[in-house]
């Protein structure tokens, strides 16, 4: 939990406080004073009176109240400390810097939990163990450097690792990104990246909080949490990011032997983040791009206009954007379009890109703008200008910074002249704008926020399965693969169509059964595991005769037991699976069947419980939906069916956490009917 | 073509000089100036006597002989003046700077087109005109700044536009990146990026020229050249890294518009590319990494071990390498392997990631380097050190320098603390070294160098067509798409089997024919059009009664002027294609038919003519190819005949430029055959 005394302290105490500012106990208390903390500041240190000029004290116990404590001292001194304060002195938060905790072994984990103990008796907050601490516009309470620009408009940045968060932070800077409030959560003993996330979210105020949320994770610990708050802030207008690392098999373990825990799923991660709208990234320099690209004005349309004044990066931004399927239209010809060629120097082009030369001037940029603002059909501008070190360029990034407040269209800045005209760019900067210097990861990072689509609107309940009747199956059942019996059940109460069978045990039984099923049907012998081998299918029988003729055949087989007749489906091979990732829930695959799925992992995913436009969107994602959709003379399959069955089995797992694997395949599929044929599940309670 | 001494000039000359260094004439001199050209350098300015200290003429008829010439006058005067210093004062090499000739009109172009003949006539050469010049480790004769550090182990950089160099030499300077030399070709009226490329690679002397190549082409006039060159240098043991923008539709209109010249299709330079061995980027940031990667030493297997003082840097460059088929794999256990973890701080780990803490030292650094170098099994590392701003961490990177230089192993280092610790990197750089600061943009970098292939070694002659008779047979086609008969012929002559087939008019011909093929055949009408919908078409026929019931059906139906009958050939449906794209030649596409190319687009391309090792990567490279190796029940092809197959279409189409499209489908293959079944070819001469 967050206590609002952690983000604007009346008060702060660093115990074990320092002169020497090469340690984190010197370095907090320099962070706080050259970024000007206006509340009480006080030190706990047992040999100085006072410490880089302010009080301090030899005991905690000697302190005043306090709002905020934060601890650098040896991490068997911590649990002491948090006590006193927590309990005489009203302390609400607390931020333990200090290592030697959970990340060290069980003695240091224990400690941690005995800490956390206290804290949470006395309805305080803890940020840590083994972490670099806490930044908002209020104070700077780190031990790191940078301290980037503090301002509410800046992103929220949540961070699971320390170090990470001081080299993002080294990232961003140079692009202008500013922050809001920074939490570094270190070993997480009482608030994950999870628990920061809900604070801001139900804390959330329009027009004061920020709009833009960055998250670095190693683990998901609490995969709802994080859906629920991060679906509800992106639906209240905010936007996030996120790296989630480990996704390989090897940056898992990568990940493990750096925290301690395991990795979850990739595939899981992925579809949750599709499910949230959180944009993945997957590295440093993507996230401060992807957050740069949040902090310019939202492009509503699919339509940018490119502005430059030398072709190479007009051209290299075109084909990055184009590729990630936005459009950079032409021009069409008008009367502005003529008026602003007048306007440019001789060899100016007003197509798209829209080039007006190195010799280019602001005014002449401020004419295209507005022109790209008022009159052409584009839903925003990149702006590309550098320098060739002939001279300073201020008047244009001035003219640029204020027409990028101004205008109601999206402007991105590429400024790649990041040594010619370094003081202009800092300049430009300093006026509160990013800049991009890489017009490509500029072009990746929008088409990237541009292809995130909003968060799935989930309902809490659903029309298709009965919660209670579910789990009165689940409990009959044993663990491992289940019997027919228990999937036609759960098939039939979730319904996910199946095909008719019913098993005869004399002739007049199976004919009686085939005339209820309908010809053609499929009769197969019960009892011999490897029926084919031994003759015990036989397909498409059409008529009464063929039945009592193959019944006898059949019952005849060493072994039959009975003879089971079943309708003779036909269609597309599609297939519907899922797995159950242990805190995630189940991940729902879905695509064409045999080589589709097992040669060209044309697969698409997501998680359960989904709604029909996820559905939607997953078919629509696969590389075979055209087939789907029916191509040339083959006929495609029903795929409002298709998505109603996906989203009908996500339901029924969603209720069915016991179900770790189910595969129905083949689930037969035609322009009037989706059937499934098999189907194998496996329990675990 | 180049000219000695444009690279070493003893005289140089600045047409236009002046003492106003936001001018283009005074910028140059400057730079010359200021990078300390040590030959006789002059001005030619009717107004001064002297130009920032050096000797200045009113007119160029009045200099001594000149090597090199630098015009920044108006276009108008460059012809005078280069004639009067070509004939006269025997100059051999010109940069033209100034603008206002071919990229503005006609007349320019005309302009333009005069100066090459007088430079050609005097055996001179010429850079530009509208470029920003030339720069080498003896002379920085350019109008831009930067002026990056010029040493000969520096990498040589071809531009085809001078703002994008400026903009590539700012991304690559902060890395470290140092250059060797550099050429802005400008409108390249006499010399383009391919003729710089024949000159670096004729003149290559090993031990002395730089082995990294980088270019930046919007066009690409002669592929022939680039790829004879590319291929030569990259055999010699360089490396070349290049981007050609224009690769999407939009792209393509702006590269255009931008040069006056038409871009050629991007498949055409995809394959180009991969032909001749060249990394193919596609933005300034991703260029000037994969230059870095070439700067360290040579990575000659997939292991490597990331060493770091932070987890989560260590983890999103496991997952980038991994991602891209590089191993981190887990370091064996082993004496040294116990020893290395009792010299480092508790709490880290000799996985891989190694981590040894943010505490990490110098010295601990020095003994993970030499246990990776000597002991481990890796074939590199990659070093991660930043700092969370505490103290400065020069030492360390010292001791990494000192290790990249002794090392047999490639040293790549991840410095992110871009700002925190902005002296020591800078000091890293100044010894020489490359710095990543982003480990995933480097990660992404080394997978893309790791799967380049080398240049395909294509034979001058072959031993799969007569040049002579293809001649012969192309010289009697007419314009449009080819009748049977000349299909056929083209494919015996070049060994592509096809199916048999011959015409009958009677009864008994048909039968023949039909016994002559082998049973089964098709028999099809000849005559009209739409043969399948006049019932024209008949499969299987398995015996000569069949035949000739067959025979009297077709020859009845109205419009028939024969029978075909044709051998049934049965398989898997490939596809063989190729089409002719200017300048380059065929593009051969190749991949299963129906679906797989149409569908799921999944084909291969190369450039013809191929090399049997090029076919079979092609076909590696398909997702369908474990289909065609065969899965699960499915039997496969034969992949060596579809290769040798690939190759011969290559090499018919090689003497075949008439050939503008040509399509085998389907091709039929089996395990123990393959064979063209329809084909159409469209010629255009």
């Amino acid at each position: 939990m967050i206590h609002e005394k952690l983000l604007r302290p009346r008060s702060i105490v660093v115990v074990g406080a320092s002169n020497n500012v090469t340690k984190p106990g010197g370095k907090v208390i320099k962070n706080l004073l050259d970024h000007q903390y206006k509340g009480d500041l006080f030190a706990v240190n047992p040999k100085e009176n006072s410490i880089q000029g302010i009080p301090s004290f030899t005991d905690v116990s000697d302190l005043p109240d306090i709002d905020l404590a934060i601890l650098a001292i040896p991490a068997r001194f911590c649990l002491d400390a948090v006590t006193e304060l927590a309990e005489e002195h009203d302390t609400k938060a607390f931020i333990i810097i200090s290592a030697g905790f959970g990340e060290q072994d069980a003695k240091g984990k224990e400690l941690e939990k005995q800490i956390v103990e206290v804290v949470n008796k006395n309805g305080a907050c803890l940020i840590g163990p083994n972490c670099i601490g806490v930044m908002t516009p209020y104070h700077a309470s780190v031990f790191t450097t940078p301290v980037p620009p503090l301002t509410p408009e800046g992103c929220d940045f949540i961070s699971g690792s320390g170090a990470t968060a001081v080299f993002i932070i080294e990232s961003g800077i140079p692009k202008g990104l500013r922050f809001a409030n920074i939490f570094s959560v270190g070993n997480s003993a009482q608030t994950g990246v999870e628990d920061v996330l809900a604070y801001l979210d139900e804390n959330y105020e329009e027009g004061v909080s920020s709009k833009v949320k960055l998250l670095y994770v190693e683990n998901i610990n609490d995969p709802d949490k994080l859906l629920f708050h991060a679906s509800s802030l992106i639906n209240k207008g905010c936007k996030i990011a996120a790296i989630k690392a480990g996704s390989s098999d090897a940056g898992s373990r990568a990940a493990s032997s750096h925290t301690g825990a395991l990795t979850s799923s990739d595939a899981a991660v992925d579809a949750l983040f599709r499910k949230a709208g959180i944009v993945r990234c997957y590295g440093r320099e993507e996230l401060t791009t992807v957050a740069s690209v949040f902090m310019c004005k939202p492009l509503t349309g699919r339509k940018l206009a490119i502005v430059t004044h030398a072709g190479g990066p007009g051209v290299m931004l075109t084909d990055a954007l184009e590729d990630g399927g936005l459009k950079i239209p032409a021009i069409e010809d008008s009367p502005t379009k003529d008026a602003l060629l007048q306007k440019l120097f001789p060899g100016s082009s007003v197509e798209n890109p829209i080039d007006f030369l190195a010799t280019g001037t602001a005014e002449q940029l401020g004419e295209i703008i507005d022109a790209c603002e008022n009159d052409f059909d584009v839903d925003g501008m990149a702006v590309i200008f550098g320098s060739p070190g002939l001279f300073p360029i201020g008047d244009v990034y001035d003219l640029l910074s204020e027409k990028m407040k101004v205008c109601q269209k999206p402007i991105y800045p590429i400024l790649p002249s990041i040594i010619n005209v370094k003081e202009d760019v800092a300049h430009f900067i300093a006026r509160g704008n990013v800049n991009f210097p890489d017009e490509v990861l500029l072009g990746r990072a929008l088409t990237k926020v541009m292809h995130t689509s909003p968060p799935a609107l989930v309902s809490a309940t659903n029309p298709y399965v009965d919660p209670a009747k579910v789990r009165e199956i689940i409990a009959q059942t044993h663990n491992g693969y289940q019997a027919p019996e228990v999937i036609h059940n759960l098939f039939d109460l979730a319904g996910i169509p199946r095909v008719k069978e019913l098993v005869a045990t004399n002739e007049t039984e199976a004919v009686l059964a085939a005339m209820n099923i309908g010809f053609p049907v499929v009769m197969k012998v019960v009892g011999p595991v490897h029926k084919t081998e031994v003759g015990g299918v036989v397909l498409n029988i059409r008529n009464v005769g063929d039945v009592r003729k193959e019944f006898h055949h059949l019952a005849g087989i060493e072994g039959a037991e009975g003879v089971l007749i079943a309708q003779m489906a036909s269609g597309m091979e599609l297939f519907l699976g899922a797995t159950y990732e242990d805190t995630f829930g189940h991940v729902i695959l879905c695509g064409m069947g045999g080589i589709y799925v097992e040669v060209m992992k044309d697969v698409a995913s997501g998680l359960a419980p989904l709604t029909l436009s996820e559905a939607h969107s997953m078919i629509r994602s696969l590389k075979s939906y055209k087939l789907l959709k029916g191509y040339r003379k083959q006929p495609g399959i029903d795929i409002d069916r298709y998505a109603e069955i996906i989203v009908r089995l996500s339901w029924l797992l969603r209720y069915a956490t016991e179900i770790k694997e189910i595969d129905i395949n083949p689930l037969l599929g035609n322009a009037s009917e989706i059937l499934a044929v098999d189907a194998r599940i496996r329990v675990e309670k």
